[in-house]
């Protein structure tokens, strides 16, 4: 059997986010499953390097899946982004060692928050982030960053209660950066519990406008209790940039 | 009277162009007069700075209408921008002088063309660029480019049969710039006749790709004839920049 491995980007607006569910149509796991086994006449798994959450985009989500077939790659890629909507691409194809597993294998992940800060919408930022009038301290933020880099148990910061696995994670860095009227908030970890990201966007916001203060975030970590961070900001500004392997 | 100007940006996409049509629904005019209308509780003429096509955007189109009210038109702002739909946005409103029409004063429109220049399609920028996977000559389009700045008959760069007002047109400025790898073409002019820059775009293209030679297009000019130059170019890579007055 081939093992391939893909990186895709995908506008998940449309979608009911990336895993395949029993009752949930519409997800992307699921159409990348329809074409690719449609095209290679056999039922393949699509593996994706983790989920995103309905809403959320990717530039660079990582998935692989096993085939028999030894059709030409880049034929392939071809044939699968003339198939799949327009709103999905797989950016490229490309053989794996037989053991490589896209969710089992990623060492650490890279995300970006999109914040548009400015008192007035942009249309065409709509979709591509959250939307945030007030005024914002960006040095403020920047703090509090700081003090979410390193190892700590963000339990606090994840919204699925029924996770039994360690909530210990590593964040390596955590960047604030601001260009014209968007904020863009980087952050690479090991891995992520559910929500993650969204609540510490959400919790750096809340620090930005002043509704809390930098040093509330040692707290949080330490009460590990959902209901003392922030709100978790919206989807459509969270973006899975990049999945890294050894 | 007062006489009400706006400044407005709106995603294309979904709308049939600008232009209020007897027989056409869900134009960006249309949408504006309803609801402007609506808050006023009084009839407005929305008058624009002239018509985009259906699926074309605009960072800054003008508009303008007169009104009995004396609302303030911060708020009236806030309730128009709550009201409309979140791809269209009033970015601002402000008194303007009697007798100011946002058409009949416009002195110069600015235009951007872009054109996502990748062998993949870009998700993200799908319904704001035109796609063009093959290799595009940026240095032999700037010389085209230059070719078309000045003062000249316009006719052959316009789908209107009809027109019978002048083609002279003067364009001030036509600059392309790549930035990773997006084609920008900005067009700055008079005034223009219709699908001329989608006309322009698609001829320039097809310099940069080398299925016309620079010099073709004297060539063009002096013939007059539409069918002498190249295609119109899709209507979700054009935006409408600015509308400039006295």
């Amino acid at each position: 059997m081939r093992n391939i491995k893909m990186i895709l980007e995908y506008d998940g607006t449309r979608y009911n986010g990336w895993q395949k569910q029993n009752n949930t149509e519409n997800t992307i796991q699921g159409k990348l499953n329809e074409i690719i086994s449609k095209l290679l006449e056999e039922d393949v798994e699509i593996i994706g390097s983790g989920r995103t959450d309905a809403g959320v985009h990717a530039y660079g989500q990582v998935a692989n899946f096993k085939t028999k077939s030894t059709i030409d790659l880049k034929t392939l890629l071809k044939n699968c982004n003339k198939t799949l909507s327009n709103d999905i691409s797989i950016k490229e194809m490309a053989e794996a060692d037989e053991r490589f597993h896209a969710r089992y294998n990623a060492v650490s992940k890279k995300y970006i928050y999109r914040i548009w800060n400015h008192e007035q919408a942009n249309v065409f930022e709509r979709k591509y982030s959250a939307h945030h009038p007030g005024k914002l301290d960006i040095a403020q933020m920047k703090e509090a960053a700081e003090l979410l880099v390193g190892e700590h148990d963000f339990k606090a910061f994840s919204s699925d209660k029924r996770n039994k696995k360690s909530t210990m994670k590593k964040i390596y860095t955590l960047e604030i950066t601001k260009a014209d009227n968007m904020i863009q908030i980087e952050c690479h970890g090991n891995s992520f519990l559910y929500n993650m990201v969204r609540i510490i966007a959400g919790t750096l916001i809340e620090v930005g406008s002043g509704k809390r203060k930098v040093q509330s975030i040692k707290e949080i970590l330490e009460s590990k209790d959902r209901q003392t961070a922030g709100f978790t900001a919206l989807p459509n500004g969270l973006f899975l940039q990049e999945v890294c392997y050894k």
